[in-house]
Parts: C-alpha cells; structure tokens; sequence
C-alpha cells in the first residue's frame, strides 16, 4: 500500500464552506482514534515513525503542514494546506510533518486505538524492515 | 440521553500540543463520517435540525463557535473555543451553530453515514415529537 492524497468532498454557498467524507466512499477506514496537533513553532517538524497496523488520514485543517512519507523505496512531500485535502498513510510507512506556517493545525484519524508496540520509531529497524539493501 | 461536554486529553511541550480522543475512552463512538465547517461569515447560524439517530462529536479546531441545544425540555448554549473540548449530541437534540470569530472551523464526526431520512429539520415537528405540550 502507498499514500494516496484525496481531494475531500467540498459544499460551498453563502453560508460558508463545508467539506467532507465518509467511510467506503473517501475515508479509507472509520477512525476509533483521532488527535489534532496545534500551537506548533513554525518550522518544527514532529512524527518520526511508521506504524504496523494503524492506517492514518491527516487533514490540515488550518495553515499549511508540509508531510514527507517514505515507502522504503520513494520518499516524497506533500503540502497539505487547504481543509478538504486528505492524505490516507497507510503502515509500515516512515512519515514526518512539518508545521510551516503560523497557527497551522493538522487533524489525524486513526484505525486502531492507541498502541505504543505499533510503533517503528527507529529509522534503521524501519529501513531494515521495508528498505532496499544498503 | 443529553448533550455532554467534554475535556479531551491534552499533551503539551515545547513542540506544541496534542489533543486526542478515542472511542471506549472519551470518544462515545467510532465515526463512520466527518464534515468540517469552515469560511462561515462572522455571525452566521448553521444547523437548525436534529437527528432520528446520528450522533455527533463536535470540536471547534480554531476560532469560537457557539453551539445551542435544546433536547426538549432544556435548551443550553455552549461556547466551543478550544481544540480540546468535545460536545457529543445524541440523537433528538435539536442544535443550532453561530460562528464567533473570524476563521472559526468546526469539526463534526458522526456515527452514521448520511442519510437525509434521518434529519428533522421542522422545529414544530422537533416540538411534536420532544417537547412538552402547547
């Protein structure tokens, strides 16, 4: 599995804007677990892990968060910078987000309660894992 | 049932804070569907309906927003202002949502997938079915 980036469903008139999604069409799964990261110093980068088992969605649903996601074999960025963007990391990929822009606010839905045993926090273990022979 | 508001779990340092929720824990469900409300003009009043049976987690994940309940006998006003907070709405509470602040956004999860058969959005017939005799 890799990385997909959805454009989210997205409803506008007068009133505002209102975007959204939902399992089996443009959510990949239905989050038991979501946290949202905020009053990050512009520039921080956080993350620094890949999961097991737990699927991922990230919305930046203020500002801008840059995201680099390694598969073992491609790295790559993506700017999420707008509310009805979603980015679905799947396991057992690396990622990294950094916060790029004042009060930038990024939401993360998750398909498994919190586990510390699901996480790969160190880069070797995840490069021998899913990396090319160095 | 009624409307609860809830202080989610926070964790907070130098790089920033996190706010979580999780179902079993201070989450009361696993959402099916999300919709996040945002560019609303200052003042505007969103919602007006209640439902047959979707619950709703509230959070607004910047700005204010106040949120007005009324399950029938008690109507309440609510000020979400912080990324931490939580409001669940049951099923069969009317709610209405004024956006405070420029840039206020509200993110709502949802425990059922969209159904237009499951809103009531006629306030005589709310009354018919909550509220107490005229």
């Amino acid at each position: 599995m890799t990385t997909v980036l959805s454009d989210m469903n997205l409803v506008s008139d007068e009133r505002g804007k209102l975007t959204f999604g939902e399992e089996h069409a443009n959510l990949p799964f239905a989050p038991v677990r979501y946290f949202m990261v905020y009053d990050v110093p512009i520039g921080t980068v956080r993350g620094g892990h890949a999961h097991k088992a737990c699927h991922q969605f990230l919305i930046a649903v203020a500002g801008s968060v840059m995201v680099m996601t390694d598969d073992g074999v491609t790295r790559s960025e993506v700017l999420l910078d707008r509310p009805d963007r979603g980015l679905h990391i799947p396991p057992l990929v690396w990622s990294e987000q950094r916060y790029e822009g004042a009060d930038s606010r990024l939401l993360v839905m998750a398909s498994e309660r919190y586990d510390e045993s699901d996480y790969i926090r160190d880069h070797d273990d995840f490069r021998s894992l899913r990396g090319p022979a160095r």
